[in-house]
């Protein structure tokens, strides 16, 4: 119960403390935006493989491992507003970010919100042994990483 | 003090389950391995920029920054362990982890809990508005991410 407290706390005051996209300065600036955010969707990609194979039963339930995995997920989701609010557009980088990520900056932040808040209901429905629900969160997940590939990601 | 103790918790039970090493199924789950595990360190990389600048009073000492990023790298410690565990000494991977890594797997993790320890000292500092340990305790997470690289880290 404390716990979920404080991370309902953390979660509020992260997103109070939502950024404003600003230009990168320099194409070595642009450049070290997507090394990062490139990684940090790959450390996210890591932790979504396993709620994958539970979701579609090729892999036995594992509460240890969902709550874990999705508190990984809420940890990398905090990250990712520092990461995207240096606007590459300007340089000439390779990205699958599409431009409209810093041309409505605030739609985007509310799919890393969307994301935070799935990732949360997970850690806490596994912290809770509710097995029924497991599978719906684990469904949310997968549906606000689309929810924000379809608009935000080069196909 | 809540959030200090929790965090106390949180580092004895990831602690208590350390991994044994494994060697890596196949090819690809020995190149995925190594994709992840560049990717986590490319975030600690990301978190220590700002905290080397406070350091050399190249930029202002900011408590929020070091709270932040000390809590991530925290966060990113924690990971390593699960990303390491990979053992892909058997696959032909190009990677900076040297052979010793899993040579004596218990000595890598306690390289690990080193930095979880330093960074989780710097954030509680942050927190505490500590200003006159700043400097030692930025110090102590450098020294933890030498302290591994000299043995474990291809030059």
């Amino acid at each position: 119960m404390k716990i979920r407290f404080i991370t309902a706390l953390i979660g509020a005051v992260v997103i109070s403390a939502s950024l404003n996209a600003a230009p990168a300065k320099s194409e070595k600036h642009a450049a070290a935006a997507v090394q990062f955010r490139q990684a940090m969707l790959q450390l996210v990609r890591s932790n979504v493989g396993a709620l994958g194979g539970m979701a579609k039963d090729q892999i036995p339930m594992n509460a240890a491992t969902l709550e874990k995995n999705a508190m990984r997920i809420e940890q990398l989701s905090l990250m990712m507003d520092d990461y995207f609010s240096v606007d590459t557009r300007n340089f000439p980088v390779e990205t699958d970010a599409l431009p409209g990520v810093w041309e409505d900056y605030a739609d985007f932040q509310s799919k890393i919100v969307a994301l935070t808040t799935a990732a949360n209901e997970l850690k806490v429905a596994a912290q809770q042994g509710d097995e029924s629900s497991y599978k719906a969160k684990i469904g949310a997940i997968f549906k606000s990483c689309k929810g924000c590939h379809d608009t935000y990601k080069a196909e």
